[in-house]
């Protein structure tokens, strides 16, 4: 089949790469917005041919959306007069607010998508061929979905090596928060704490692996991030009112010399362990 | 030289493999409490000898401790008797209140260092010789300590690959509870809140680099950290506070949909990559 990815950043870069790499795409068509970005896609040679998106939507089997949120709602009106045979994938980090406002015209071949995987970095540049092997990925209210499209991204995501997680986009919406927006939000905050209070020999000469990695999604996309968070606005206030409990319980009991407690209460962090 | 060191876990532990692994020791020597623990130090083949707190003292050229700053303070007593030739070398996180209670007997021989370097398991079992390789050991106030002892130390982290780091006890502390202290206590609340509020099975099938690389310092001994938010509790405090304003930002910015100012703001997070 023909693959058309709309966006050859992080995401879709990476998918390109690995479309190739495991010959699922007879093809793979790329459209992109950025002056800059198509320069970077061209040299290197992540798409077969770099088209306008009448032309993509026209020779696709497949049309792959992996640009931010919010854009993607703004790609609907010009997809509305895809083939009845045409899939239409969403790679979005959130999906309620998405599945909410797919155009009815559209709503069968609308997979809404959510790879769980990704790194700080963001770009052409960045796309490396292995980011989704051995990753989740969520796929939402499929009921909505016509089985001929559901049979199509089931054979690309198990194709490019991810493990398929199915639920509702509520569901998601929730699980996705606790699992990488409100680290996000914590992330940023940690990383804005440091930079306002630190100087950069300190943090060069003490930085070791736990600052690092907790601070690694902090170098995110902030146009991307801003759209999650917009579009997982009520999940992501009522997580972080949850975390910031936390943080006030640890902070009362260093306050109050409570160390006994404080050892319990870290424990109990530690069952994660259990876990993962 | 005979290498002693207190406490056979990760940080000791790893150093018994590097000593032996740069062939830096003549004999090391090794003090433990827990029967377990001596049982797998055995086991792992970690140290030439386990002898006695005596022996270990009488035999030795430098004593090293890697044990939690609380033991730190209370192992203080079993050392003054030691020779004015032998150094003692602590490793403990917090440098401040140790450097302030060594006793006046033994404060030339008595080397305060940290080395940034760590991971989230702990034991024997846990020691690996690259633990320091290319890392940052801090040592503090060493103007208080006599020439041959300073010099041993430098030869032994240097020697194990460590990028030494001069400063006094109380900078110490106040970088590295933003570059240590505070993010362990974010890690753990963290963990704690998804642990709370999320099944085990969405953890498993959402977990994403980003969860795992936040939450990863979360499963870290509890006895070594809360001996740690004791011994920097200022810091902490300070810290927590500063870290909290930041999470209230971010949380208004979103209440208030102020999605511009939300992405200036992880903008200025994201300058942390100019840096590290």
């Amino acid at each position: 089949m023909n693959i058309g990815i709309v966006g050859l950043g992080l995401m879709g870069g990476s998918l390109a790469k690995a479309l190739k790499k495991y010959g699922i795409a007879k093809k793979v068509f790329g459209f992109i917005n950025s002056e800059k970005n198509k320069k970077d896609v061209l040299e290197l040679n992540l798409v077969d041919e770099i088209v306008d998106l009448n032309t993509l939507k026209k020779q696709s089997d497949v049309i792959i959306l992996a640009i931010p949120v919010d854009s993607i709602i703004s790609m609907f009106p010009s997809l509305l007069d895809i083939d009845k045979k045409t899939t239409i994938i969403d790679m979005g980090s959130t999906k309620e607010y998405i599945v909410k406002n797919i155009p009815e015209q559209i709503r069968e071949n609308f997979i809404a998508a959510h790879p769980m995987t990704g790194t700080e970095k963001s770009g052409p540049k960045a796309a490396i061929d292995d980011l989704y092997e051995g990753k989740s990925v969520v796929l939402c209210n499929l009921e909505e979905n016509e089985n001929i499209h559901v049979n199509k991204a089931l054979r690309i995501f198990q194709g490019i090596g991810m493990r398929i997680v199915v639920m509702n986009a509520d569901e998601h919406d929730k699980h996705a928060c606790f699992m990488s927006h409100l680290p996000h939000a914590i992330s940023f905050s940690l990383a804005n704490t440091v930079m306002s209070h630190e100087d950069p020999k300190s943090i060069i000469a003490l930085a070791a692996g736990g600052f690092k990695d907790m601070s690694r999604v902090a170098k995110s996309s902030p146009i991307m991030w801003s759209n999650i968070f917009k579009q997982n606005r009520e999940n992501l206030l009522n997580s972080i009112g949850l975390f910031e409990e936390h943080m006030k319980k640890v902070r009362k009991m260093v306050e109050e010399e409570n160390y006994e407690e404080l050892e319990k209460w870290m424990a109990k962090a530690n069952t994660l362990h259990e876990i993962l």
